[in-house]
C-alpha cells in the first residue's frame, strides 16, 4: 500500500464542522483511510496543510469544459441571441483537437482551483474522455444531442450517438469517468428522440442529464403547446422516474414553479444551480431555498467558461449565497454551510459520483485551502470564508482519486505552458474560421 | 526627477481601448508623463508589464475598512438585525488602536488587489489618516455620524466632530487624503443636525458622503412621514445642492424610483454602487443601467468587508455587470465596459479624487494585472476578462501616486504579516470583549 498523508491543517467534516487532523489515504484504492490527529507524518508521500483547511474537491456538476476557447468571446448578449450569432457558428467549426485543447485548458483551470470532478455536456466525447484520462479527473461525460432544424435521420444519428458514447465510455479511466445520455433541453429535442432514446438509456444503465427551465423561451412553448410545466413534459417522456435505478439530473431549474420543485423531491431528481450563468444571460433567479426545504438534491455548476467566465467554483458558492438571498427577499437564506455543502456533497450526490466529504472510506478527492491570505484574515469562521472571501487561487494543493493532482500551486498532470499556448492557437484559429 | 517606466505590456486606454505600450512617470509629482511604446526601459525604475495590462488603479468608493476585524464574525442575516445584534455591540468596544489594525488589514488586502483609492466612512479618523500615511494609498475618508438614540448634545457633539475631523484632515498624507462630512443615513440621523451642520461642511469646503435607500427599511419611513422620496428629502436639508462647489456622493441608491435617478442626474449627484453588499443583505438590485442611461455618475464599492466578505473590485465588477443584467432582465445591460470604467475613472468621478484614467498628466495611479493565468487564456477581450474572469490575485504590481506599493505581489508600505497577526490578535479579543 502506498499512502499519502496531509498533514497539520483543519479538516472540514461532513457536518460542515472544523476540525484539527491528518488525513491518511491509500493511494491505490483512492480512499481516505482515517481522519484524526497526528496519523499522516509517516506516509509515502506527504501534503502540508499548516495554516490550511483540508475539504471535499469542488464538483462542478454542470458545463461544457472545451467552452473555455470562447471565453470572453461574445458577452453580453442573452441566451437565444448568444447561442444562435456567436456560439453556435463557432462550434460548427470545432474539430475533436480544439475540444480536446479546450478541455484541458478547463481542467489545468478546475484543478487549480480546487475542483476534482465535473459533468460534461459536449461533442468529441471521445477526445473529451483522453484528455480527463490524462489530467487525472473524474467525471460523467456525455454527447449532447440537438433535433433542432435536423431532418429525421439526422436526428436519430445524434441520439444514438450520445447513447453509444455513453456505453462505450462508462467505467472509463480506471473508473473515474462515468457517462450519460445528454438531450440539450425539452425545446431543441424532439419527443419522438425522448421516446425513443431514454429507455435505451435505461437500458445502458446510464442517467440522463439536461438542461430545463433555463429561460422563460424554453418554459413559454411547452406551456403553451402541452399545457404542462417542463417538469411534467420530463416526466410524461420518461426522465425522473423514480422506479430507475439512475437517477437524471437538470441544469438550471431556474423557473421551476413549486408543482415541479415537489415533483423533483419527490422522484429524487437532482438540480445543478448555475448562479452566475443565469446572472449573465440574464435568465432569472433560481428558486434554491425552496429546493433545499423541499429535499431536492442540489449542486453546483459553472456552466460554459462562455457563460461565467471562469469555472472557479469558488466563485459560484459565492454567487449562489448572494442570489439565494436576493430571490428569497431574506438574507438568512441559502446560507454559506449550504453553499460549502451544495458545492461538494451536494454536487457529488446529483452527479452519481464518489467524493464530497472527508471521512474514513470516501474517495479521496480533496482541496487543501490556504488561509493565511489577507482577504481571509481574521479566520472567525472557516465555513464563512470558503463561501465568501475565498477564491480558487487560495487553493494549494488539490488530490483525486487518492492521486496528487497539483501541489504546491503547480498542477502535475498537465503542462500549464503548454495547453495554455495551444488552446489559444486553436481558440484565434476556430474563431477565424467561423467568422 | 526619478522616473518610473512599467515595460512591455498592453495598457488600458480612458475608451477601453487596449494597445501595447509602456507607462513613464514622474515620481516626484506622482503623474503619468506619457503612455508610448518603448519609453519605459530607461526610467530610474522599472515595473515588467509583460503578458500583463497596464490600468488604472481601481477605486473602492464606499466602505468601513476597519471592518475587516469582523469578516465572516456574523452572516447570513438581515441588514437591520445584523447591524443591532452583531456589528453595533462590537464597535461599540472598539479603540482606535483596533479601527488602525482592521484599516491596515484592509489596505493590504486592497493594494494586493490593484485598488489604490478608497473611500472610508468609520470612526477614529485620526488613526485611519495615520495607517494611510504609512501605506501609501489615496483616499476620502469622514467620521460617520448617528445622532438616532442620543440626546441633542451628544448628537451635536458627533456632528461636529464630523466636521472637525474633515477640517483638520482634508490635505493630509501629502494631499493623498480628502475628507468628507458622513452623516450615516437620512433615517439614523436627524433633519435638526443637517440643517446645522451640512453649511458648515459647505463652509469647511468638503463634500457630503451618506447611505441612501439602501433598503425599504430606510425609504418608507420617509415617504410615510415627509411625503417625499428620500433623495428629495436629502436636497430638502441641503444635499445635492448644483450651487455647491462640493459634489455629494451616496452609498447604495438600490431604491432609488425614476424621479431621483433624474434628480442624481440633474444635480451631478454621486452613486456608489455596492452589488455584493446588496445581494448579501438582500437589500435588492439598484437600477444601476437607468442611472448610467441618465448619466448618474457612478461608482463602485465594496461596503464593509462583513458584509461582502472581500474588499476586492474585480469581484466587485464581476457582481455588478452580472447583477445589472438580472435588475434590468436585459443581458446586455451594464456590460464589462461599463463596470471597468465604474471601477476606475467612474469611483475616482463620484469620490473626487485624482486618477481612473491612463494618460499623460493623470495620477499615476495603476494597476498591472498579469494575463498569463489559465483562467485569463485564451485572451478574446482584455477588458471581459477585467470584468468577468480577473480576480485581485492577478494583479502584479500596484501604483500609487507614482510610488510602488506593491511589486511582484510584495507590498512594500506594510510588512503583511505583523498586519495580519495583530489584526487577528485585536479581532478575537475585540469579540470577546463585545460578547
Amino acid at each position: 500500500m502506498t499512502t499519502l498523508g496531509i498533514t497539520d491543517g483543519q479538516v472540514l467534516r461532513p457536518d460542515t464542522t472544523v476540525e484539527a487532523a491528518d488525513v491518511l489515504i491509500d493511494q491505490e484504492s483512492g480512499e481516505i483511510l482515517d481522519v484524526e490527529p497526528d496519523i499522516g507524518a509517516s506516509a509515502d508521500e506527504i501534503l502540508d496543510a499548516s495554516d490550511s483547511l483540508v475539504m471535499p474537491g469542488l464538483v462542478n456538476a454542470h458545463g461544457h469544459a472545451a467552452m473555455t476557447l470562447l471565453r470572453g468571446y461574445a458577452d453580453d448578449k442573452p441566451l437565444e441571441a448568444w447561442l444562435r450569432e456567436d456560439v453556435w457558428p463557432v462550434e460548427a467549426e470545432l474539430t475533436g483537437e480544439d475540444v480536446a485543447a479546450g478541455t484541458r485548458l478547463a481542467m489545468l483551470e478546475m484543478i487549480r482551483s480546487g475542483t476534482t470532478a465535473f459533468v460534461d455536456m459536449y461533442f468529441e466525447v471521445p477526445d473529451v474522455v483522453a484528455a480527463i484520462e490524462e489530467a487525472g479527473m473524474r467525471a460523467r461525460v456525455g454527447h449532447g444531442v440537438v433535433t433542432v432544424g435536423k431532418d429525421d435521420e439526422a436526428a436519430r444519428e445524434d441520439a444514438a450517438e450520445s447513447i453509444a458514447v455513453a456505453e462505450t465510455f462508462d467505467g472509463a479511466a480506471d473508473g473515474r469517468v462515468r457517462t450519460a445520455f445528454m438531450p440539450h433541453s425539452l425545446t431543441t429535442v424532439s419527443e419522438e428522440v425522448f421516446r425513443e432514446f431514454v429507455p435505451q438509456a435505461r437500458e445502458a444503465g446510464v442517467p440522463v442529464h439536461i438542461h430545463v427551465n433555463e429561460t422563460t423561451h424554453e418554459v413559454d412553448p411547452i406551456v403553451e403547446e402541452r399545457g404542462m410545466r417542463p417538469v411534467e413534459y420530463a416526466r410524461e417522456v420518461g426522465l425522473f422516474d423514480p422506479e430507475s435505478d439512475q437517477r437524471d439530473f437538470l441544469a438550471h431549474g431556474v423557473h421551476s414553479d413549486s408543482g415541479e420543485v415537489e415533483a423533483l423531491a419527490e422522484t429524487g431528481g437532482g438540480v445543478v444551480h448555475c448562479p452566475a450563468s443565469n446572472m449573465k444571460l440574464a435568465s432569472g433567479m433560481a428558486p434554491v431555498q425552496a429546493m433545499l426545504d423541499a429535499g431536492v438534491p442540489v449542486g453546483l455548476g459553472t456552466d460554459g467558461a462562455a457563460s461565467n467566465n471562469d469555472l472557479d467554483l469558488f466563485g459560484e458558492m459565492r454567487d449562489a449565497a448572494m442570489l439565494g438571498k436576493l430571490a428569497s427577499e431574506d438574507a438568512s437564506a441559502v446560507a454559506a454551510p449550504d453553499v460549502v455543502r451544495m458545492a461538494t456533497e451536494g454536487g457529488a450526490t446529483v452527479a452519481g459520483l464518489p467524493g464530497g466529504r472527508v471521512e474514513p472510506g470516501a474517495a479521496a478527492d480533496l482541496a487543501v485551502v490556504g488561509f493565511d491570505a489577507p482577504h481571509l484574515t481574521p479566520t472567525h469562521d472557516h465555513v464563512s470564508h470558503l463561501a465568501y472571501a475565498a477564491t480558487g487561487s487560495d487553493v494549494r494543493h488539490t488530490v483525486c482519486d487518492g492521486r496528487v493532482l497539483m501541489r504546491d500551486r503547480e498542477v502535475r498532470t498537465l503542462d500549464a505552458e503548454a495547453v495554455r499556448t495551444e488552446a489559444t492557437e486553436r481558440a484565434f484559429d476556430l474563431v477565424s474560421r467561423a467568422e
